[in-house]
């Protein structure tokens, strides 16, 4: 039914200049390009020489392999600038995919320059909160120690923090800016070859997975180095470099506070934009998606890139960054435990395995080719497939790199072959990762049973499609659950048998080896990344395909990766799901070693049979269940405002369904945008607020009934209960939304009546429930899990 | 739009006789009753006499206590024959609805009656296997020094297992064997009287309440009566009084292993009939719901007495049933610590607030009594009001019982100030049972703000219906988990600050405290029943009244009825989840009281820190979740079959829209009863096995890498995070269902377009999606809590 009101329309729909109104009001450069751009170039790069060679510096007085690390960044970042350079060396296609693509631009980065004002606003106030509550807390006895005073210690805290923010913000940024970009020359470049759009669609992707992935990175280890030097590190009288990786905390809560909000504005922004375009337009009015008619389609297409792009590249560049500082705080603490002579290696691994990342992921990218002579017509091939092929060749690089790591940097002479324990974590690390991506596949693709018994489901009606929606939803967190378990008790016991033993002779390895299990699964993190990034800038490129109304060819190319993108898009999830589990459990043991430092006793057990403990627990679960709730109703409420807003221009304007009149896009990018800022408030302040609330509460319950550590013991309780309690519920959100896409994509595809029958629109029901689930609510728990290990770790004074 | 098929029907279908088949198979009596009933009533009064002065002989050698329990007992026994007599001597009104309602009991005793054949082959099976663990599993010091053997504490359990299967197989036949018989009573006497109608249903649910309560009480008394003089209790060289309550948790395991599959199979049952109904008859036809034309309606009717009374009697009388058992085994370890004197008082404690419970329930129902002149018709009252009235009376009878009992029972010259600090922990539990109710009733009465969001989000699609449901549902976690947080730290402040101090000097009655809070909540339990009995009971009544084609008024009644019935239920969930989560706290401690004893060494702390047990709470809680997702996917399968089976008949019989040819009932009837019986069986087995299989497990795992007691610890860290999730789950559940339910009727009621319009359509979606969420997974999770932890109790043996 779709298609013939489609093709019908096809003719009228010529004088094109009239239909897409000119939506730029002004160029936009952020202010530090501008200065940037106001310097002469050849001062600019004198002065990058001059921060290199600093950093160089100070990289080379800390430790040598930080200047490995150095190297490689530097290597990938003059990479990723080829990758941008090639990418934006394409054409943009004729002057019609120009203009959409620029309204999207200018809405994206609209949008992108309101909500990072306002979380810098926030962040802003936050770090006010910590310097104050850091200049009134207990120092540890190690700080004292070393002569890091009050002051100090508040000011390396409020440092990382901004810092952590700053280069999250830098990352969402270089996520949308390429996207924004990329999305129109995979449209032209549709035109020509599935193999060419693929390509451009895979390194502008790559591009900003290395900037995301070498920032954090980067960010870590410059940090480091600075505060090495700066204190003095491991020179005598001063701080012992075993302590040092318990300062880096801020950086990571500062990224994690920024991507939870990138992640809610975003999420919403996206899903708002997509559900009230869907319902009004598809559901009601019987026009397909993306159809230029629809007053609502601009929003959903900058929703792609600002809910999708900028959020992701902010959520794993938190992720990899809390899961770096866990991992060397641990590193840290079994090194000192085990007496160690030099404990770099063991603190400064996680830096390499992701140094590694990046060269093996460039391998992986560059690996992705057009076909010799792109400019003849090949054949379509399967986009999965060449995607699948790369992943391939970058995980077997990344057992190579991850044993040849372990071997450099984990090799000591107390354990000689503690190396190899380590290593086969890594593996378990690794093929869990595996496991999960192919357990989300199997769930969400329509080849498997799952999907077909959901659209099955479908044929009964409304109601029985969402009831096994959400049973298939519940039930896929099954295996994902039984996997992280068999990971988090296997890589324990390799890293406890790995023969480090503390002085006592107790085996130690236990907790870093589930770490080195966490570095292998986030070890192709660059790669998995780029895949995920493909998936909306794919997305975005159909859109565009489809709005300027290229021919049929053109569309089922797009139509063609667009559908890949959904896959890896799903996949990607559950690998951050996965590592964030995993990484969870490396935060709490750093939160539970900072809390016995700064109360000066020993915190080794969160006992729930303590009535106090238990409560806690039951708080952190039920506050996932509580973000999740406002997280989609925050969707649902935008979408009533897009729903009514797009029925109005339709009233209003009648003209718009045989293209006589041009709908507003303006309004319904204004509406989304001022909504979804006003949303991500609610539930991101309750993530915020509730953990040190609830310490807080308690760590003053627990003076009045003589009960030390209450509140930090009631803390951790929480945090573990709310991971749990996440994990879980994200797995139920991701997996049954893709479930319920793929589903309503099979139906599409012809079966059990194909597009219009009484089985699609259950489907389109199902799918619309599913679209705030799987990009909204879901991957905000991502990050929220780990914004609340970090949150807990810099507010520990708090509760204590 | 519904209204114009149904009245316009009325007329060509006054031919009755034909369309009503006479479905009865034959008259069915149970087997013991036929035994009974072929006794000379004399000889059987002698015997019953004889019974009696047994019981009362071994209850005054045991405790005046259990004297005094016995007759409050018989006492409400007397009372509840007399609630049957005066139920059953109302008239059963005309031919037509006798024929319905003998139709629907023919079908609701044929199901439970294949349904507890299979249960009562799988008790035994279990049975079978609890005896060959205690055969061969070790002996506590207690049982040593008191000389019973393993073959005398494996039949004990046993016996005590089996008598609680017992127990509550008949709780749940009589819940269905008064419901049954008392709609079509209620539909009569709707012809006369609101009032009269009212005062049937509420003596009906009130006949059923007494028995379930207080063949709870009376089990444990007598089990505890007959282990005290059996064993010797007390007398020297013998066991102590205040370890034999740990005796008793077979009881409280037999009773929720029963429970859960009558909650499953009843559950099943009735959603998957009513869905069916509603998706074709509503949705596809268009004719009103209860229409004697659908083929399903049958079904439908007997799923309310089958999952709706016989579930919800089994499983408060294993609510009921389990917390006094843990309450007594609290008592007892506390007294034994206190060296209290008598520890009788503390131990019996629960026994005689439910006694009491029992008396103030039946002053609430005799409180709710007909118009003086019930033969003229009188206003129609809201009977909210009328029985929230009795709700009050009970309440606040429940305060000063409580008062006195604690004086009486808890007041030791040690700490003379104990009793009124755990009067307080009643008054908190108690209160807490109010609030709860309060606020399902906030989230699930249309009266609300919530509700009245979700219909406005109907207007806008089904999409936007199921996630404004969703994240209501999600939301409506929030409150009660802070109610029961802070009940739970009160009443455990107030225990632990009663006076009560072990040798050392430690205060130690904080868990009893919450212990007491937990009976506070639990003490109004028969009068909750009687209102949630109530609910399918008009339901029913309602549904004959329709198929039986009477007039408007008499339906208006009815609809009146049914509206308040589902408020009630609705309430009486938010209750029983409430006191799951306190009494769970409880077990907790109990199975931890437990593995000491057994291990012979302390265990006193579950510590989450560690990877194996962080692990077992992770895939506790991923239980809930597999758990609720096969029981909704259960009914949406079942759902699928009755669809096409109504679909083939209207397709088979095209004279039903006319009523000029009769549905074939039965094969609806016998699709559903044998579908759920299969069903019930996946979802269950996996709450049996997957604690034991867990266990063992990791006790094996334990055993290797040298850890005692791990598999003790991970089932520990199952059991108390499968009790969070599950509590969060179930609230989410019950109060989506509840909401998506009242959304509907509050369309119905003419608002947002009213009946037919988009919006109502939406709702029905919605409603649909709530059936099995809150009449099926919902429910069943409260049984499944305390499963979990009375089979962890008596299966402990297998984990150490």
């Amino acid at each position: 039914m779709d298609d013939d009101v489609e093709s019908g329309a096809l003719g009228p729909y010529q004088d094109k200049p009239r239909t897409f109104p000119n939506m730029r009001s002004k160029s936009y450069t952020p202010l530090i390009f501008r200065i940037f751009m106001g310097i002469n170039v050849r001062v600019l790069f004198v002065l990058l020489l001059l921060g290199l060679g600093a950093v160089f510096y100070v990289g080379a007085r800390t430790s040598p392999i930080l200047v490995f690390v150095f190297s490689v960044c530097i290597i990938s970042f003059l990479l990723s600038v080829y990758l941008t350079k090639w990418v934006l060396a394409k054409d943009e296609g004729p002057p019609e995919m120009v203009q959409i693509s620029d309204a999207i631009r200018d809405g994206a980065e609209g949008f992108f320059r309101t909500q990072y004002g306002t979380i810098s606003k926030m962040a802003m106030l936050l770090a006010l909160v910590i310097l104050n509550i850091y200049l009134f807390r207990s120092t540890t006895p190690q700080q004292e120690s070393s002569g890091i005073g009050r002051s100090t210690s508040a000011c390396i805290t409020v440092a990382a923090f901004l810092l952590g923010a700053l280069c999250s913000g830098i990352a969402g940024y270089v996520g949308m800016w390429v996207s924004v970009r990329a999305n129109v020359r995979v449209s032209s470049a549709a035109r020509r070859s599935a193999r060419e759009a693929l390509q451009i669609a895979v390194r502008a992707g790559g591009f900003s997975a290395l900037v995301v992935v070498g920032m954090a990175v980067v960010g870590v280890a410059i940090l480091y180095a600075t505060f090495y030097v700066w204190l003095g590190v491991d020179s005598t009288g001063s701080m012992k470099v075993t302590d040092l990786p318990l300062l880096l905390v801020g950086y990571g809560f500062g990224a994690s506070f920024v991507a939870l909000f990138a992640q809610l504005g975003g999420g919403i922004y996206t899903k708002a934009a997509d559900v009230g375009a869907d319902l009004v337009g598809k559901v009601e009015q019987g026009i397909p998606e993306d159809d230029p008619r629809n007053p609502a389609v601009i929003a959903d297409l900058v929703g792609d890139n600002v809910g999708d792009c900028a959020a992701r590249g902010a959520d794993l560049f938190e992720s990899i960054a809390a899961e770096i500082i866990s991992a060397m705080i641990l590193g840290g603490t079994m090194a000192q435990r085990c007496k160690i002579e030099d404990p770099s290696g063991f603190i400064l691994f996680p830096l390499v395995i992701h140094s590694f990342d990046l060269v093996i992921s460039s391998v992986g990218i560059f690996s992705i080719r057009g076909t010799r002579d792109s400019g003849v017509k090949s054949p379509v091939e399967d986009p999965m497939a060449i995607l699948q092929k790369g992943y391939s060749i970058t995980i077997i690089l990344a057992v190579l790199t991850f044993g040849l790591s372990t071997r450099w940097l984990l090799y000591t002479e107390q354990a000689p072959s503690a190396w190899i324990n380590f290593a086969l974590c890594g593996l378990v690390g690794i093929m869990t990762a595996y496991v999960f991506v192919w357990i989300t596949k199997y769930y969400t693709d329509y080849k498997h049973e799952p999907v077909r018994t959901l659209a099955l489901s479908s044929s009964t009606g409304h109601g029985t499609n969402i009831i096994a929606g959400v049973s298939l939803g519940l039930e896929s967190t099954a295996l994902p659950v039984i996997v992280i378990s068999i990971s988090i008790v296997s890589a324990f016991w390799l890293g406890q048998t790995s023969g480090l033993v503390d002085e006592t002779g107790n085996p130690t390895g236990g907790l870093f080896g589930t770490a080195v299990a966490t570095m292998g699964m986030l070890s192709t993190a660059a790669y998995v990344l780029t895949m995920d990034m493909f998936g909306p800038i794919a997305d975005n490129a159909g859109g565009i395909v489809e709005m300027s109304q290229q021919p049929e060819s053109v569309r089922e190319i797009t139509d063609l990766l667009d559908a890949v993108g959904n896959t890896t898009k799903a996949t990607t999830k559950g690998f951050a799901i996965g590592s964030a589990a995993l990484a969870s459990f490396l935060l709490f043991s750093a939160y539970m070693d900072e809390v016995s430092a700064f109360a000066h006793e020993s915190f080794k057990q969160v006992d729930i049979a303590i009535p106090e403990v238990f409560v806690g627990g039951l708080l952190g679960s039920m506050l996932i269940f509580l973000f999740s709730a406002w997280a989609c109703s925050a969707v649902g409420r935008t979408a009533q405002e897009v729903v009514n807003e797009v029925r109005r221009q339709f009233i209003e304007r009648p003209g718009i369904m045989d293209y006589k009149e041009k709908p507003d896009y303006g309004r319904c990018v204004a509406i989304v945008a001022s909504a979804s800022l006003r949303e991500m408030i609610k539930p991101g302040a309750l993530a915020i607020v509730s953990p040190i609330a609830v310490g807080f509460l308690f760590r003053i319950l627990g003076y009045y009934t003589g009960h030390p550590l209450l509140g930090a013991k009631v803390v951790a309780a929480m945090l573990m209960f709310a991971t749990v309690a996440g994990i879980l519920m994200a797995l139920f959100l991701n997996t049954a939304g893709g479930a319920w896409d793929n589903a309503k994509k099979y139906i599409e595809t012809g079966a059990l009546g194909g597009k219009g029958s009484d089985a699609h629109k259950a489907a389109v029901t199902g799918d619309t429930v599913g679209d705030p689930f799987k990009d909204t609510a879901g991957p905000s728990l991502h990050v929220l899990i780990k914004m609340l290990a970090t949150i807990t770790l810099v507010m520990a004074p708090v509760f204590l």
